[in-house]
Formats: C-alpha cells, sequence, structure tokens
C-alpha cells in the first residue's frame, strides 16, 4: 500500500523562499504520518501570477535553488511539485533564457526524470492563454520543444517510474491545463493513458475559483478516471493572487477520483490541509460524486468573497476599513460583509450628506452602524462644495480666450461629480489615511459596466470587491448576509426595498422614488450580455434579437420587461445606444483607472477583460437593421 | 516596369468600416496614378490593439464583409491587405471560432490565393506574445496549424503569384513579426526566400514606435535584402493604438530596401502617404542607408509624444486641457507641450498654492502662462485644507473603539496628501468638467516608478503623457521646446535651474534647496534598471553591481555618485531598500489606478509591464549579500 498526500496550501505568489519554509514543514509532517508520496500544488514554490518577475534572473535563480533545497528533502518520501524550470542555454521565443512551467519528482534526495526525457522534469502541454492566463508568455509549451527536436509531441509526453516499499510505481504526471484538453489538438492525459500502463494520473493546478468551475472540474476529471479506469489525483493551491487589475482566489478544492469516477477525497475549499489516502488499485471512493458542491451560487460569491478579501488585507498590511455608507444597497453590503470578515471594531462608517440626502437614508446608514457595531461618523460636505462652485464662478480668468470663458458656471451635472469626488477623494482617502486604513470601492458590476460612477469619487478605493456582482446578486448577498452570516437584519429591509439612488441632485429624490436611470431587472442582464457572453453580444446581436423577439430569453431577464420598458422600437434603441456608448466610451476610461477587483465570475474586469479606448462602434449590419426597424 | 504603391495610413483601431473607406479612396488614387500593386499594412480593416473585440463574431462579420468589398475594389489594380481571417468551423485553442492574423491579396475583383495553400490568404506566422503584444491570445499561427495537418510549419509558407502586364510575378508575402525572426525556430522569410525564385518580399506591419526601433528595423530589412538579394517592401501603418493602460503612436517609416540593402524609398514617420516606386530587378535605391535616422533621441520623443497626444485628444473627443502648474518642470513641459499641441488659446493653467507655496514658484507659475500666452487662474486651496482637517479632528467618531480613535490627529504627512488630492479631485477635475475639458497628469516616470504622487492627486488625469519619461529626459524635453519648438525660452530658465520639490511642506522648501527625496541624477538610473534592462535588475544584482563597484557603469549613471550619496554600505542598501520597497509595493497599486500612459521607451509602464501586488521580495543571495557587506 502506498499512502500519498495531497498537500493543498496557501502559495504566496512571488516568495520563493517563504513557500519552501511551508513545504518543508509540510514535508516533515507527511514523514511523520508515514506517507510515501507528497504532492505540491503547480508553480507551488514560485507562486503563478507574478507578472514579469519571471523577466529577472535573480529571481529564477532563488526558484531554482529553492526546488533544489526541496528536493534535498525527499527522504523516506516522494516529493512531487511544481516548479519554473529554466535551461539558461536556450532561448525562450522573446528572446528571454528559456523556461517551462514544470513538475518535478524527487526520491532519495535526488531528482527522478521521467522516462526517456530530455529534460529532468514534466513540462506543461497545454498553456492557457486567454481570460487572466498568460502562460504562453513566459513558458515553453511541449509543443515548441517538440518543433525543436524535430518530433511529434506526444513522445515528449513520458511517465515517470519510481519504486516505493519495492513496489514499481508508473505515474502520470499532468499539469493543470493538460487535464482540459478539449479545444486542443492533443490530450497529454489520454496519451499517458493509451501508452502506459499507469497506476495513478497526478494532476497538480494553480486553477484560480471561479463560480461555477468545480462543477464543470468534477464532471471533466471524473470522466478521465472513469474512462482510463485510472485514480487521478489532483491538488490545486489556495491563497489569492492578482494580476494587478484582478484578484483571484484559489479555492483548492483537491480531489481524488476513484477509478469508477467517484470522488475518493476532497479537501475543502479555502482550507490549508493534507489530506492522506491510500493509493490502490481502485483508491476507495469514500463520498458518492457530490455534484452539490456549487449549487448555491451565493454562498459560494460569498465564501469567495470572504476569503479573497481577508487574504487582499493580510497582504497589503490593511488591518482597518473606511466605509462611505449612504443608506443605498451596495455601502450596507460592503460594510456588513467587512464587518464580519475584520471586526467591527475595525470599521469606520462615514455618512457624508449634502443637501440631497434624504433623512431616510441618513437614518439607515446610522441605522447600518448600530445593527453592526462599528465606528460611525458623520461628515457633512455641503460648506465645501458650497466653497468649491463659488471658487470656481468667482475667481477670474485671466487671459481667457473664446475657447476658456473669463466665467464658470457650474451645472447641476458638474456639481453632481463635484459632490461625489469631494466624499471619495477629500473625506474618505484623507480621513483612511489618518487612522492608517484604506477606503472601499462599493462600485457594483452593472455600474463599473457603464461607469455610473465618478472618477476619483465612488470609483475608487483600495479594492472593488464588489465590482464583479451585479446589482441583483448584491441583492442576494444581502439576504444572504442577513440570514445565513448574521442570523439577524444587520441589513434593514428599508435599505433593500428603497430605490437605488445617487442622491446626487433634486432629480435623485429618493423619498419621490427618483433614482438610478439603470433599470437593474433589464440592465444586468443586457450588460452581463456585453461582457460575460461566450460570444460576446454587440448591438447587431441584441437588436437582431428583439426584432427576433427573442431578447429575454437570450440574455436571461424575465418575460414581458422589454414591452414594459420600450414601447417603441426607438425607445429600445435610445436605451442601447445609450448603455453601449457609455460601456464602450468613458466606461473604459473609468475602468482602466478604477481599483482592483475581486474576481468571483467567469469574466470579470481587468485582466481577463482586455479593452481598449477606441470608441463606441456600430457594424453595418446594426445600423441596416436599425434602419429597418425604425421605417416600420 | 510595375508600379507599386505602399499606401502607409491612419489606420482606426476597432473601425473596420471607416478604415475600408479610406482604404477604397486610396485603391481609387492609386488606380488614377496608374499602380499595378498597391500594399495597405497589416490588420489594416480591423486595427490591431482592440483587446478582446477579437472575441465578437458580429465584429468578425463586419471585417469579413469589409474585406470582402476591398476585394471586389480590386480591378485594374492588385490589392494586398492585412485583416482577420476567420475559419468558422474550426476552433481557436481558447475554443472559439478560429482566426488568423491574415494577408490578402486580390485580382480582377477576386482573391489571389498562395501556391498550394490550404486557406487563400497568408497566415502571420511568428505571433509575439512579450511586452505589449497578445497576438498568441487570440490568432493561430502556421505552427499550430502544420501540427493540425501533421505537416512541417515550412510547408505551409508559399509565395503568391500574380501576373501583372502579362508579367508574371512572384511575390513573397510576410506579417510584421515574421521577418523579425532571431527568437524564432524559423524564419519565414528565409523559408520564401530559399524555395522560390521571388521578385519581391512583401512584409505589412503594424509595429508601434519606440525609442530605437527603427534603426534595428533598418539594419534587420536592409540585411534581409541585402542577403536575398531582393528588394523588400515594409509598409507600416500611422495612428494611435491602445491596450487601454498604454497608448502607442505607429510611425509608419514604411521603407522599400534595394537588392543592395541601400534605402529605395521612405515615407516620414506619422505621415499619411501613398508612395510610388517602381519594381523592377533592382529597385533603384534613392536614398543611401540613412542610419541617422533616430541619432537625436529627445526629437524623436517630442515627435511620437505630439503626434500621440494629438491623435488621443481626437479618440476621446478633447479639444482642451486643463494643467495644473506648479513652477516646477514637469508641469511647465506639460504646458509648453500641450500649447504647441492644441493651441493656448485651449490651455487653461492653474495654480493652486497653499501656505507651503513659495513666491518663486506661484511668480514662475504665471510667467509660463505669459510666455505661452494661455489663459491662467490661481485657486488657492489653504481655505478647503484647513476646514477639511478641521472638520476631521473635530467631528465626533461615535461607538469608537480601540483601533479607531475617538479624535482624529492630522499628521504632516497626511495633511500633505490631503494637498494633493485637493488639488487635483476638488480643483482640476472639477474646473476641467466645468469647461468641458480634461485635464492632465504630468507625472514622469521616476515619480511613477516608486509612486512618489499622490492617488486621486497628482497621480490623476485623462492621460499621463510624460510617464515614460525619465527626470532627465523631461529636461531634455524642456530645453527642446524652448530652442527648437518655441525658439524662445517660454519654460523660464529658473523653472529648470530650481530644485525639484513637492512643496507640500515646510521641509519641502525651494527657496531653502530643499526639496524631493529623490537625487534623480543616480534614482533615474536606479529605478531605469528595475524596468527598462533586458534582464530586470533586482536588489540582488544591484548590491552584487555595489559590491563590485560596477554599479555606476552597470546602470549608466556619472561616475562618482555612490561614495557622493552613500558614504557607507548602509547607507546604499537603506537607500535601495527604501526605493524597491515602494516600487514593488505601494507603487504598483497607484499604477494600477494610473492614468492611461503615452508610450516612447521600450518598456513603459502599463500593459507592457505585467505587475502583481505580491509586496516587496528579497531574494536569500540578496540577504546574504547584505549581511557580508554591513558585517565589514
Amino acid at each position: 500500500m502506498i499512502k500519498v498526500c495531497s498537500c493543498q496550501f496557501e502559495v504566496e505568489a512571488g516568495r520563493p523562499s517563504d513557500n519552501l519554509v511551508k513545504m518543508l514543514s509540510f514535508v516533515k509532517e507527511a514523514k511523520g504520518n508515514n506517507a510515501d508520496i507528497i504532492i505540491f500544488p503547480e508553480m507551488s514554490i514560485p507562486g503563478y501570477f507574478i507578472g514579469d518577475t519571471w523577466d529577472s534572473s535573480a529571481f529564477l535563480h532563488e526558484c531554482e535553488e529553492c526546488g533544489q533545497e526541496l528536493v534535498a528533502a525527499a527522504t523516506d518520501i516522494v516529493i512531487i511539485f511544481g516548479n519554473i524550470a529554466i535551461d539558461w542555454k536556450k532561448k525562450n521565443r522573446d528572446g528571454r533564457c528559456r523556461k517551462y512551467n514544470a513538475l518535478f519528482m524527487a526520491q532519495n534526495g535526488h531528482i527522478v526524470a521521467p522516462m526517456d526525457s530530455v529534460y529532468p522534469f514534466a513540462i506543461k502541454t497545454l498553456h492557457p492563454n486567454y481570460r487572466e492566463f498568460d502562460d504562453s508568455r513566459y513558458f515553453y509549451s511541449t509543443a515548441m520543444l517538440a518543433t525543436e527536436l524535430h518530433t511529434e509531441t506526444a513522445n515528449l509526453i513520458k511517465p515517470f517510474t519510481v519504486t516505493i516499499n519495492d513496489q514499481k510505481l508508473k505515474l502520470g504526471c499532468i499539469l493543470c491545463e493538460d487535464g482540459w484538453s478539449d479545444d486542443y489538438p492533443i490530450s497529454p492525459l489520454d496519451i499517458l493513458c493509451a501508452n502506459n500502463n499507469l497506476d495513478a494520473i497526478i494532476n497538480i493546478s494553480a486553477s484560480p475559483y471561479t463560480l461555477g468551475k468545480n462543477n464543470k472540474r468534477h464532471r471533466v476529471f471524473s470522466q478521465h478516471a472513469k474512462k482510463n479506469n485510472i485514480p487521478v489525483f489532483y491538488v490545486n493551491k489556495i491563497g489569492i493572487q492578482n494580476n494587478g487589475k484582478t484578484v483571484y482566489t484559489f479555492d483548492g478544492s483537491s480531489t481524488v477520483y476513484a477509478v469508477d469516477g467517484s470522488i475518493a477525497s476532497y479537501t475543502p475549499a479555502y482550507s490549508e490541509a493534507a489530506s492522506y489516502i491510500a493509493l490502490n488499485n481502485e483508491t476507495t471512493a469514500v463520498q458518492p460524486i457530490n455534484s452539490d458542491i456549487e449549487t448555491n451560487d451565493i454562498s459560494c460569491i460569498y465564501k469567495a468573497l470572504s476569503y479573497g478579501i481577508s487574504k487582499f488585507l493580510q497582504k497589503i498590511h490593511m488591518k482597518k476599513v473606511v466605509i462611505g455608507i449612504s443608506g443605498g444597497i451596495d455601502s450596507a453590503v460592503a460594510a456588513a460583509l467587512y464587518c464580519q470578515i475584520i471586526g467591527p471594531e475595525n470599521v469606520l462608517l462615514v455618512n457624508m450628506p449634502s443637501i440631497y440626502n434624504s433623512a431616510t437614508t441618513k437614518d439607515l446608514s446610522k441605522e447600518m452602524a448600530q445593527n453592526l457595531n462599528c465606528a460611525y461618523a458623520v461628515m457633512p460636505i455641503q460648506e465645501v462644495i458650497d466653497f468649491t462652485i463659488n471658487q470656481f464662478e468667482n475667481t477670474p480668468i485671466q487671459n481667457f480666450s473664446q475657447n476658456i470663458p473669463e466665467k464658470i458656471k457650474i451645472s447641476s451635472f458638474v456639481a453632481e461629480n463635484i459632490q461625489a469626488r469631494d466624499r471619495s477623494a477629500r473625506i474618505l482617502a484623507g480621513l483612511a489615511a489618518a487612522i492608517g486604513a484604506g477606503f472601499t470601492c462599493n462600485a457594483n458590476k452593472a455600474e463599473t459596466t457603464v461607469g455610473y460612477s465618478t472618477l476619483y469619487g465612488d470609483q475608487s478605493g483600495f479594492l472593488a470587491a464588489l465590482a464583479d456582482l451585479w446589482k441583483y446578486q448584491i441583492y442576494e448577498l444581502a439576504e444572504y448576509l442577513n440570514n445565513e452570516i448574521y442570523h439577524k437584519q444587520v441589513i434593514p429591509q428599508a435599505v433593500i426595498d428603497i430605490v437605488p439612488s445617487a442622491e446626487l441632485s433634486a432629480e435623485q429624490n429618493v423619498n419621490e422614488g427618483k433614482g438610478d436611470p439603470i433599470k437593474y431587472l433589464y440592465h444586468d442582464y443586457l450588460f452581463r450580455s456585453f461582457v460575460e457572453r461566450w460570444d460576446k453580444a454587440t448591438p447587431e446581436d441584441i437588436l437582431q434579437w428583439y426584432k427576433d423577439g427573442t431578447i429575454e430569453k437570450e440574455i436571461g431577464c424575465a418575460d414581458g420587461l422589454i414591452n414594459k420598458y420600450f414601447p417603441t422600437a426607438n425607445d429600445f434603441i435610445n436605451d442601447l445606444e445609450r448603455w453601449w456608448n457609455l460601456f464602450s466610451g468613458m466606461a473604459i476610461a473609468k475602468r482602466i483607472q478604477a481599483p482592483p477587483i475581486m474576481a468571483v465570475s467567469r469574466r470579470a474586469y481587468g485582466f481577463d477583460q482586455r479593452e481598449a479606448q477606441n470608441g463606441p462602434y456600430y457594424t453595418r449590419r446594426y445600423k441596416k437593421l436599425k434602419q429597418e426597424l425604425l421605417s416600420k
């Protein structure tokens, strides 16, 4: 019997020596538990999302040396781990030294090479180069190596053989994407299984969490195990990693699949744990396949957010936050979330009323602070707003021109943004700095999509924790926080019921039911079609669906909304163009300067959604369709 | 004789139908001039940097249809152009439809296919996937196709044959990177030349300008022509394209190289022009190789900046700018630059003094406005600063905790940032909105590297036009503007001579010679080594150079500076760690929220410098070195 330890641990991106220390301690523990093999995740020494840190030789040397030290610790145990492998004599396609995303195996203090391999490590064959992934930018793939060696890629994909307790094992070892080969010309896993009589498949991963991914993974890997009649060890890391603009949680959820495709062992999401299981011909299933692991989306979102925010705060050494609380739903959810994560004693809620803020929302803000039992302050902005408008309107402009007026006049729209910036850039940023805290950005994904926010105003903050949630998910999260986390209504029902409004002018009076121009019941879904659909929707697609009467079904909103909101085609088109112009115009400029976003959906803004400020575009087919519809 | 037209035109990224209209008009002109062949740049229909717009089928259809229309216009002329080619039946490796970065040739209203080709177009073989490039993310390469077809890549690289005026021509047509094959396993150009008796090589490009690139290109392509004894037509686009965070100029500089490697024809940088030349066995050289095209760096930088800023303003429909003018060098250069680009009648300079601003700098600000003849206003910030500090210190915090104090106290450091934010977020943003202008970010690359700036303060603006220039380049640009552009000292000598200072506290009094903690003569070069070196320098490298006494040579600063600034190893190390901590810590957070940067160097911040907020890291070798040096 071979005892295998799957080590799901928190990898610190870009900190090889820190990861090494942890790994050595896990190795020690595994030895104490008489494990024969310990498996660490992909890139467990350097981390995975480290940007162009890969371009520094000193960093690469550090990774190599840490790897060597780990190899030396492989006495009385076999260690399998992910690290960068460098061939200093050869070149990558960017002209830099050759780098492989590699899997190493070590025994008796030495590296064990795969069978008949040109290198003493297994190379990741399939390189994701979509969404948030950048593998092809840094790593040389097996396919490129095959070209160089004038051979077939399949010839370079070989198993490891290792003898443990006099038992000879043949292990097919692959890295992350190698197990997700649907869109690639070859399947490394199938190649390994077809040509060798394997004892197990080991997949080491660095796979960020997004909604729904785990269910899909269980389907895919369970199928691999069943089809090839072989146990599959999937070992993923936990922690958070970011690529600047977007922060991803890694949930681990390491799993061993038995030969019948059932789950033999499962390490809970986001927990640092070494799980032990016996490798035998079947690898006993201890659980049936649990396809319910992710049925409740909002509980998964909550788990990802609370873990992600907590780790992000640790990473940037921030212990306290200041939250601008308006009496609306977004800031209320942010407040409840942060209080849960860092404790109410580390949260300061600040209400910043102007003359436009209703007693209703001011009272609700105070009520939130009381319900959460956190610090609270009221800092009115009206005096500085008045001073500013007066300063603008009464400061003489010298040498004015035709284009720069002698007298500045402040419109209502300009005054709205002055208020928003005063709240964030003057009060929240100043207060946060004064108490050694950060201030939060509470924007949701609908606002972020169309830039319904003020740059250097409510658009700012150290982290946009809710910016990957549509408004309907914000409401779901509010209910979830009340019902499942706090078990009482910390977010008052009135906050949930009130019309969403920025309260920046008399036109946005909540007591008169006036609020945002975004009709979330429809626009949440319209906007989602711009960014989250597999084939991103453009005005052309949307107008075609409108014409065909299939739009509600296509975008997923409730039936009957279109006719209710838009009596005529003209109304529909005006609305569509208004938001498309913003989405692909000013909103991009705002997103460029937005804070990092915590990812939960399959397509978060930031590094995953590559955007250019190229202005709104309408295809010729769109223009034709529009003409048709308007001439009816 | 065959008359060839190289059409260097401004491609609008993401606007196929607009580009088509332009191209059709160039085709008409070329026909009128009896051209036999017209060559357009790479991706001349869709544009090149368009982010994930490639993911939308409607957009792809639009590109296809525009391409078909251009093909139909190929009567009495051969048209060569770049476009996306879609194989709707096959998949890309991201699971989306198959896309090729392709070159099309059309004659008699029909597409001309390359010899023995599986597709009726030439495919880009070498895909840059480094720096600002993302080709592998979107396009399927010839190498991948070869794998799919079980053949060698070289077998898929074929010339076009076309008969013009009864003369049969064989043309080797490649795309951009295909001509830069040093780091790749194959050279498409050499393959074409080796196996065929070609009449010419045509390279269509979408090659962004960066400092020094043109000289290198002339060396490379001149060599291609000479070595293969063949004329080379290099056709590049002009205009600007951005990937959100970074804005690149495309300079065109289309060139025809004669068989002896000399330049036969050259289209000036940034000019939209159709150039005509006879294709014969030699392609007559009209100029000798001019390696001097780029000897004066600062004139090239000026050209790129003024073209880039002008185009960027057009793109975002901005006609006027507001510039915070401090009396220092950065804002002075910004003012002189923008006045030159959009005219002083569209520029408003605003001086925003606090009690810390000297009469010296206030007077210099006014002098700048007078010299430039633009609008000018003085908007003091002291009252709002005092109000804010008072508001913070005297607003009661309710339900305060151990971590959130009852009384807020504003430190001098916090007050500095309050001032910076007041200037940008309150005054400049408000004023700009009021007059329908944008306000500029005047940060240079040294400040940007270490985040010596305030978020939502001087870090903000619609564009950071100078953020790819080191401080010494800012000074060079100041001299250049005075001497070569304005031919008078619009930037007063005192602005050039004054000590750089933020003037945010009594500690930064310029009249006492106090200023920035950055010692630009050394730090410009130290910081540059962090980001622009081929092998990016880390503290380990720098400390090794320090120990070896080679640091000044390695980083390129003046001799003798190290001993002058840092009497002891301890001083040197403290300084190094201070800036490294900022560079890889807080400065990343600031860059994530920075405005778009106009690129001029080989390594601008933004999309090219992929960064993660992972905190400063020191290798074990660094720590050992440090210990050694400190124990001496």
